[in-house]
């Protein structure tokens, strides 16, 4: 059972030593992307319930946290009782995205944005999931954004902030899948599904890395999908083993982002300006020099339906999960301004690489612990303190204890450079001692 | 009437200029705060509903959001209907402020903390407040909290680490009102006010700054208080004119912080001991050449019912208003852990601040824009920005448009140092020239 003093069900607080290193992670991920020329912006963590609710969202907006109307009576109550509707009780909600608000924000502040809006947000988003091992119900969401930009440039750019952003983090040789979903489109309907099977089928297809090539095809069959066109897909997969499949998220042979391989691995003529488009993100990347291995995957379905063109995930060999992704998102952004505006973008699954990074910080030379005796006048202390830290340390005052060692051993541990002992006889002005931790 | 896309009511968007201020600025107050020996950490946004309603939050438990149960029924409704009891739909709330999260968490993890811990929280809390110019329902606070010290060095701790951030800001010259809820108590008690007047009586004394002498007298004869009491307040006052009185922010006439001058406008013997540790407090920012005036005030209440010892508030000669304030709490930390536990806090009024210093960061000369012809190859342009972010340089892509001034003028306007042109017949490796913004 929970204890009375824990956080809410699924959350977490944060100590201060992983909170420095949250926030060092997030300053070097603020910074690359400032230097790639994304700018911050932010919204409430609330938005009104009607937009969360509008269909944006996909299936989370079953997951968002609703926040109660102020000043609610009995006969609200009692109606929302008798239609059996508590979310007539709501009109505002914990944001479970940074995609929605963005919506919103540009919608509310076009005028004021440059024409090509380059957006990062980093913040808290809410879902109201199982609890779970590495699943919270408050998680942090690094985004970055371009809107306004049809072309690939806007692919292009986001792909080199986040691979310069993990390589910054120590994550280099970083691994791109990458698909369009005019490609996945073109493909269903070349092996012969029905235009209206598509969107099951691809719930069917995102399955590939948990249940293999064999239970996608069963599944199809099981669901009563088309058969000459599974028979086709199955075909398929036997000529061109997907890399997505389990146990090899790593393929030997992964398909190079180039025009003529990318096309000798699709049926004949799908799709042919999704496969140009991505060939040229290719070649933009490799002529520029960006570290990261580029490999198209046909398979790579990605869950949001919003979805509308170029989709990539970010994956680390050494790790058997992805490290963030994202896409092309055209319909969106418009649906607040009543006009299509194209956008695409990035999101780096911080929860995830947050332990995977080592800390950015090591432990600070000009920091250090200030052991004094408890009869110490404080004044005494307190020049003592504003002298060094007007000389640059970073001071923390400890009242000495009987086991020392301890004490000295927890601020090693804290990140501090070294010590001084303080005496009661201690005179102003008199010199410090200050060791430093691990000198011998 | 609010637009369909503006942000909640009460709430607000930060666009890129703004939102670069503030981060600039928390920027500032965290590393002034971490040199200090503070330790950064960081709650869920969210809390047990019945731990925000345990009555340490005083008026603000009246201004939470509520955050809806999951999965209620038409029979959970019906029940809160019949009862008309809006609150049982409820199990978190949006926390209103950053203390009752720290009780929590001090509880929770005291056997991880130091045995004197001081915290720093910058984050955001919620209040459902009348929305008005300058009030927000979603604003920053900035705490700082020593916990497990029982003596003046918390106090002399939290006042010179908040006279140093603002003075980092630009805000020296602050003064300091402070004060002792012992001597308010013992004053009231010398008048002759009974004791379970007291509160009520403090409220009163607590608009002194709006109403003055003569209201506070008025409005406590009104309330029926001890008639011979408020003779003798109405004494003290003619002889003792207070320093909040309106008009007179800062009076010419202060008592300094020593013992003698604080004890010589108090009635003979109120609260010694708080006598005593208020004019260590002075002593010691003295000697250790802490700037910031300190000025005792006798009529200082600060509104929270919690404080049990030193009160104070900070101002600035050139606002009418404080930049923050805080107080000792000794009985509030240990109410989750049944035990007593020693605390005091600081809080800096970030929102108001934010408006009154400069921007620490100017137009950052290794920034430019790279205006480019549209028909340039998206793999030249992402050579050329690679190359200048690999040199140091913030870069940002700006498609060239017909009017060059407007869009230079807006990137001048955002920050950026300079810019270049980029044509269409731009080859690579071609040198690039660099315009300063602002150079002839």
């Amino acid at each position: 059972m929970a204890s009375p003093v824990s956080p809410p069900r699924g959350m977490r607080d944060f100590l201060p030593a992983d909170k420095a290193k949250r926030e060092r992670v997030l300053g070097v991920i603020r910074s690359v992307y400032s230097r790639h020329g994304f700018d911050e912006i932010e919204t409430p963590v609330v938005e009104d319930f009607d937009r969360l609710h509008a269909g944006l969202g996909g299936d989370n907006e079953k997951l968002s946290f609703n926040v109660m109307k102020r000043g609610l009576s009995a006969a609200d109550l009692a109606a929302a009782a008798g239609a059996d509707a508590p979310d007539e009780l709501a009109d505002l909600g914990l944001r479970f995205d940074l995609t929605v608000p963005l919506a919103r924000f540009y919608a509310s502040h076009r005028a004021e944005l440059p024409q090509v809006f380059r957006a990062v947000q980093i913040a808290p988003v809410w879902r109201a999931e199982r609890p779970q091992k590495g699943r919270y119900r408050q998680f942090v969401q690094c985004d970055i954004d371009i809107i306004g930009e049809a072309g690939p440039l806007a692919e292009i750019e986001l792909l080199t902030a986040t691979l310069a952003t993990l390589a910054e983090l120590g994550l280099t040789g970083c691994r791109i899948r990458i698909n369009d979903r005019r490609i996945l489109f073109g493909m269903l309907a070349a092996f012969g599904f029905a235009a209206d099977e598509h969107a099951s089928v691809l719930i069917t297809v995102d399955k590939l890395d948990k249940v293999g090539t064999e239970g996608v095809v069963a599944e199809l069959r099981a669901k009563g999908a088309t058969a000459t066109a599974v028979d086709a897909l199955e075909a398929y997969f036997a000529s061109q083993p997907p890399a997505s499949a389990p146990g090899d998220a790593v393929a030997a042979e992964s398909t190079a982002l180039t025009a003529d391989a990318v096309a000798s691995v699709l049926p004949d003529g799908v799709a042919p300006d999704a496969v140009a488009a991505l060939a040229g993100i290719g070649s933009a990347l490799e002529a520029a020099g960006v570290r990261g291995e580029l490999v198209f995957d046909p398979f790579l379905v990605r869950g949001m339906g919003y979805y509308t063109g170029t989709i990539f995930e970010i994956e680390h060999p050494d790790f058997g999960f992805s490290l963030g992704g994202g896409g092309r998102y055209d319909g969106m952004i418009g649906r607040f301004l009543g006009e299509e505006v194209p956008a695409c973008g990035f999101s780096i699954g911080f929860e995830r690489i947050i332990d995977l990074v080592d800390d950015p910080a090591a432990a600070d030379d000009r920091s250090l612990v200030l052991v004094h005796d408890k009869a110490l006048a404080p004044e005494t202390l307190l020049t003592l303190k504003q002298s060094l830290v007007a000389d640059g340390y970073r001071v923390r005052l400890e009242r000495r204890t009987k086991n020392l060692t301890a004490l000295l051993e927890r601020a090693e541990q804290a990140g501090f450079g070294g010590f001084a002992i303080v005496s009661r006889d201690h005179t102003p002005g008199e010199p410090l001692e200050i060791k430093r931790f691990g000198a011998e």
